[in-house]
């Protein structure tokens, strides 16, 4: 219904949710200016300025005021079909109350402690490659999360898992997953093997040569203008840890990373974050829905399938650098002047299975995060000890890459995740690569003469299909929803497996 | 007494005022990107950002609970007595309590409003040189600065404008801004107008010497890092308006400007703002009394003594520049390396009447001050009508600096403050180098080698005493206590009129 006409108990809703989301747009001020500007001795204050927003921030998205609004217009039938931007807007401001209201206090404390105890445990762990002296921190850590996951709740089919998820990527299920996960898992351990056994690894020495950080910057920023990001309206910084941080209206900031002898990670690290900084530009903040669902991201598999999207099926193409390889010489001195561009190309899609997720390829990451989801699922379900993680890990390691793992350090504990207690969150990695293949595969269709267009450095009917089928849409769809929208079909393995390998085996000339 | 031993209300007290710093803290920073990194497009969400954070920190400031705890802790025999750290605390409290809740909220408002209004019309009338189009809006301003005045009160024999200044010099009347202000005057007039009879200008041709920003940049970073600002908890970044913030406990952020052609502007800006940073450094934040008065400035004027102090004292000086001259030498590729020593001091101590504060010289400036602090306590008393103050301003302008003003853009119209209601606020640049100068007689008896030192690049006995005797102390004296107690007399006009005699008559070959 037209704004004029919507009654008070929403518009004072959305009013409320507007000033939650501006508070939460400082506080994302203040993270970013933690990882960028802040002098190193402000770290113990900045604690505390953090601290003292999020405890704000939850008293407000917790308040009885805001559930009195949301049951009052949730009763309200004009309002609450489900086909109506507000019925969706109302539908999530309920699972986002829900999540912030379900647990018991004495829970969010003892969670936060357990964390902040879990993960000096693991930095020391990991530092001294001694599994066993995590072993207790991290069973309390999971202990608590899977007593959170039951406070949620979860269908009764389902099992604590799933409401996990919920936390990351809605509306999707342990078995949904497993569905998609089982044969991507065989189709890319197959793909792998076949690759290792027949294919010739291209050339990549030229990659590691010497290009100044500052030359690097002024390429990214050119080709992410190009991209579409809107520079008015955001930034690009550095950090060790590359970000993206859509603060509200009119301020995106990405940030990225520089190594002189390491050029393609600072391009994939900022077309990487620009993805992720368009769906942020996309979406509706600038009107009155700031701080509401219909102006925020659907899930972290949908806001990595942009990030992925324009790293990978953009980025590492031959279409693409058509266009980027001459800007990146003009840039660069002309750096890459000796290579051609089926030589370029080919050197940006190795496959090359190894040990350290973050380091790996377009390829074998898939993997990496398969093999965490389902000892992740195993843990939280009790099928599987903690104390027999390094066993499990190292078993499915050699089974999904075919590497004997040398250590825990480079094996079960490399990363951060779960001493922080998030559970469910690494799938996501690898439901963004597939909504990004499968949407991939009808924008192609839909526009059939992108490869020209990318080639010329044009990438606004691309942007403009994003913003129409995605980033307007806020939260209004669940991502299953949007998939099954834009691609008439539910996520499938297949178009991830077509796209590797189109342009994986041409690199290894098979 | 020893913390330990400290009451409840009080330590109530002061985590309820640590939480309200914090707080500040927070849009501290946020104002600091507003004006370094944020993106153009982001403007319109900081104004709501900083008005709902100002919104919380205000309703904290004026909480019933602290003004419980405040009578609580007043009423407290063991805490309130004036010469413990306590009492003073809470004298300091009291205070900004009794500013925060005194004014009614009708009376917030309306300010706010005219405010608004009077600064858009007065860009407009300066832009158009249109003193009548003011007239109105700058009346409302000033009737309800009056009335803001009227509410806070203050002492029988005193007038209106006393209380006025109370927000940015605290223990101060006008009678005794002009006890100090009209010897002053009288003197600065006469100097000025020999120097201007018998004196041959310096030559400063040489000072326009193209030099680029970022090299600039590195010399003004190595010489306030020398000057003793701690650059692991802060930094400096560039603005169209420099201005320094402490955000709190180990983060002081200073910021300055560059122009290629104008080395001194940036100079003089970088070790202005770097007099604050020390400051702010050095007050006792890192403990428990952060956003107490105990770990705050005293006033406006000793803040600003303290960066006229690093600019002119210190930065214009012979002893500096010896050891200066030769590190800008070595930034700047040897572009003042035909100039001699004495040749370029002379240059950074000219004196020449001009129309525009901001643009004036060490001595002018403050007839630009004296000048202002006359016309608005007239127009605060109602002895001078809004209408008249553009006779009035070229009448005192050429009474002080014997031009005529050619038109009031250049006039009564070049200053923002009066549209913002600051009265009261523009006698403090002048205190400012007041308190300096006296305290420079003071620091150069007691430390009798300093110009050797200074001539040596060896700046931290003067650092140490300032510590001492001024940064440590928080609000616990007020600005006339502290000059009492530093320089054993009040403040008087003559230190700074022989500082300026010993600097500038030489610059004249007088």
């Amino acid at each position: 219904m037209p704004t004029a006409t919507l009654p008070k108990h929403y518009t004072d809703l959305i009013a409320l949710k507007r000033q939650a989301g501006t508070l939460g747009s400082i506080a994302a001020l203040v993270s970013w200016d933690q990882e960028t500007y802040m002098p190193p001795a402000g770290a113990k204050a900045r604690a505390e300025q953090s601290s003292l927003l999020a405890g704000i921030i939850h008293e407000r998205n917790t308040s009885p005021k805001l559930g009195d609004l949301l049951a009052q217009c949730q009763a309200d039938n004009d309002l609450n079909a489900e086909s109506t931007p507000e019925g969706a807007n109302l539908r999530e401001m309920r699972r986002d109350y829900d999540l912030a209201t379900k647990l018991p206090n004495e829970l969010v404390k003892a969670l936060a402690l357990a964390q902040s105890q879990a993960q000096e445990a693991w930095k020391h762990a990991r530092a001294n490659n001694d599994f066993p002296s995590f072993v207790n921190d991290l069973t309390k850590v999971l202990d608590l999360t899977r007593e959170k996951g039951e406070c949620y709740g979860y269908k009764p089919d389902g099992e604590v898992y799933d409401a996990l998820i919920n936390e990351y990527e809605p509306d999707t299920t342990a078995k949904e997953i497993e569905a998609v996960f089982t044969p991507l898992r065989d189709q890319l351990s197959a793909f792998i093997a076949d690759l290792t056994a027949n294919g010739t690894p291209p050339q990549t020495d030229f990659l590691s040569r010497s290009i100044p950080v500052e030359k690097q910057h002024r390429f990214g920023q050119e080709i992410t203008a190009r991209l579409g990001f809107d520079y008015n309206a955001g930034r690009l910084d550095t950090t060790t840890h590359p970000f993206c941080s859509g603060f509200g209206p009119g301020d995106t900031r990405m940030t990225t990373r520089y190594e002189p002898t390491n050029f393609p990670d600072a391009v994939g690290s900022t077309m990487h974050e620009c993805g992720h900084g368009l769906y942020e530009q996309g979406l509706p903040k600038s009107g009155e829905l700031f701080g509401t669902p219909l102006a925020s991201a659907v899930s972290l598999g949908i806001h990595e399938s942009q990030s992925r999207m324009w790293e990978n099926m953009v980025g590492r193409g031959q279409p693409f650098w058509n266009w980027a390889l001459p800007v990146a010489n003009k840039h660069f001195d002309n750096a890459f002047g000796d290579i051609d561009l089926d030589t370029f190309v080919k050197s940006m899609n190795t496959c090359t299975p190894s040990f350290i997720r973050v380091e790996s390829d377009e390829s074998t990451y898939n993997l990496h995060v398969m093999l965490r989801f389902e000892l992740e699922r195993a843990m939280i379900s009790g099928d599987l000890a903690i104390k027999d993680l390094p066993a499990a890990w190292n078993e499915k390691f050699k089974s999904f890459l075919g590497l004997d793992v040398p250590d825990d350090a480079r094996g079960c504990l490399q990363d951060v995740h779960w001493s922080f207690g998030l559970v469910g969150y690494f799938p996501t990695y690898t439901l963004g690569n597939l909504y990004a293949a499968q949407m991939w595969e009808t924008i192609n269709s839909q526009i059939p003469d992108l490869d020209q267009q990318m080639a010329a450095g044009e990438f606004s009917a691309l942007l403009t299909w994003l913003r129409e089928n995605i980033h307007q849409h806020g939260r209004r769809y669940s991502a299953a929803q949007l998939c099954e929208r834009t691609t008439s079909k539910p996520l499938d393995a297949a178009p991830l497996m077509r796209h590797l390998q189109r342009r994986v085996k041409p690199a290894y000339g098979m």
